[in-house]
């Protein structure tokens, strides 16, 4: 199986090293970190493990990589116009398409493109920081859920899900893959919007202020409700398990606003934009979600 | 009738200096302009007017000023405490305590500490920029909206309100203090609150961002609903007549916006936590301004 890897910040980076590493045939479209990564390689360090890969195959260009099987894709969703590009020189009749990216809507972005047929979705449950070009530090975490865009899983995606856990990825299939990105966005449109929007805080220092405690927790809600308006089937119970979780993160900053902190664009429309939409689309408001994401839209446009 | 004017930045200098002008018996507490007013006395310079106040009657201390007919207070609400030690020389058994500070519970700690009898509260409509110890800019309107605390206007409220208009302020008796409170929150929680928490924007970039615009207009909705909860009659069309006359303004920044740029210290309670808490009180939820309040207050205690 031939492997393509299109954006190689910490995730591309990360799982892209874990199939090379695991004996695959992997191949990464690398720009800024192209001269580094061909000469020094990928390596991922961390608590949990701590390896190398030599030899990277590496590309200046989509042409030179040429089709592959599978390409994961883990550019910025505020990037994806780059795809149009980016993926047909990579594409044979049956290329996979697995974006790996944040959010809603990218499956339809590639589908909308490439083909519904092909696109499948992975949701990564890491804490990684890319040091630099090909150094990334693995925190925490590390498991994939992957599921088909369209319809129930097949026996191609168990059979992709192998490749992952045969390179030591732990990786499970779900049926309903956008009930999965409805499910994480409980916890991604609070924590990440909040902690940017409140000015640059930690999990933590929402969990210790009664406010934005609470403010957290009906935002969750809020999320759930929009979700199941959409015809999926959340409970909200999740709410309350993702609180216990993240009590248990310490002063965490969510990658999102790291990249605030840097200057980096924000996903606002994949993670806070289309949600919205969709749920208003089925006649549900969101007021809190609307007011957050007007808010982080403008941030992320006079962002420093 | 003697005056004495507590809390010396642009309202209290700009409202005691116009009643000082008109020939009343005025009495400044200053503290760090101490040197400076007593020296220089009180400019206040703009297009519609350009007066100087000499010789201003200015005090390190309330005891050296003693007791009054009436207090203008203008402090900021966060530093209401102080009050407890500031009032208390400046009382006779009819002192009138008037309040012209923002939002809510102002007068109520008043008639807490003082007594309900004597407090009387006003709603500056005034654009003021304090350009250092007794030098303000007048930019724009000037009018005042006094009532009293409890029941309707007395002959005493009518009194007060020609001692301003014999000093050349517009300004206008109230029957229902509360409820014109209410009303100028409709306009300042949401513009006051989103320029700041949307990242230091101005009232036109929030007008010509659609999601900013809208975020607007829901939240004075929101305001009008909590205000109605707590029993008053504000119309529904309050908020699109504020639309209409902040389209007049052009990229204004709101006073709070301009402490917070400075690193001053925010009215988080009077103006979004008093009344979020008021309409609870009264079983309305208000799921915008709960986030908006809880994000501010983050950011108020963050600032730099």
């Amino acid at each position: 199986m031939k492997i393509g890897v299109v954006g190689t910040g910490a995730i591309g980076s990360f799982y892209g090293a874990k199939l090379a590493h695991g004996g695959r045939d992997v191949h990464f479209l690398l720009k800024s970190g192209f001269e580094k990564v061909k000469r020094s390689g990928i390596r991922i360090r961390g608590k949990k493990e701590n390896f190398h890969v030599a030899g990277v195959q590496g590309y200046k260009t989509a042409d030179a990589i040429g089709p592959c099987d599978l390409v994961l894709i883990a550019l910025k969703a505020t990037n994806n116009e780059a795809l149009l590009q980016l993926i047909p020189p990579l594409l044979h009749q049956r290329t996979i398409l697995l974006t790996l990216q944040n959010g809603l809507g990218n499956e339809d972005f590639l589908a909308q493109h490439f083909g519904d047929d092909r696109v499948m979705g992975g949701l990564c449950f890491i804490c990684l920081n890319r040091i630099s070009p090909g150094l990334i530090e693995h925190l925490d975490y590390g498991h994939l859920t992957i599921g088909e865009f369209i319809g129930s899983p097949k026996s191609r995606t168990r059979a992709l899900a192998r490749e992952f856990q045969q390179s030591s990825v732990v990786c499970r299939v779900v049926d309903n893959l956008m009930e999965e990105r409805w499910g994480k966005l409980v916890w991604n449109i609070p924590f990440n919007g909040l902690t940017i929007a409140a000015g640059g805080i930690t999990t933590e220092d929402i969990l210790r202020d009664d406010s934005l405690h609470s403010a957290a927790l009906v935002l969750m809600n809020e999320v759930i409700e929009g979700a199941n308006s959409c015809g999926y089937n959340l409970p909200r119970e999740v709410a309350v398990e993702y609180m216990k979780r993240t009590e248990t993160m310490g002063a965490y900053k969510p990658s999102t606003l790291l990249d605030f902190e840097a200057g980096r664009a924000l996903e606002v429309e994949a993670i806070w934009g289309e949600p919205l939409r969709r749920a208003q689309a089925n006649g549900t408001a969101m007021p809190r979600l609307e007011q957050l994401y007007a808010l982080l839209k403008s941030l992320n446009a006079r962002r420093k």
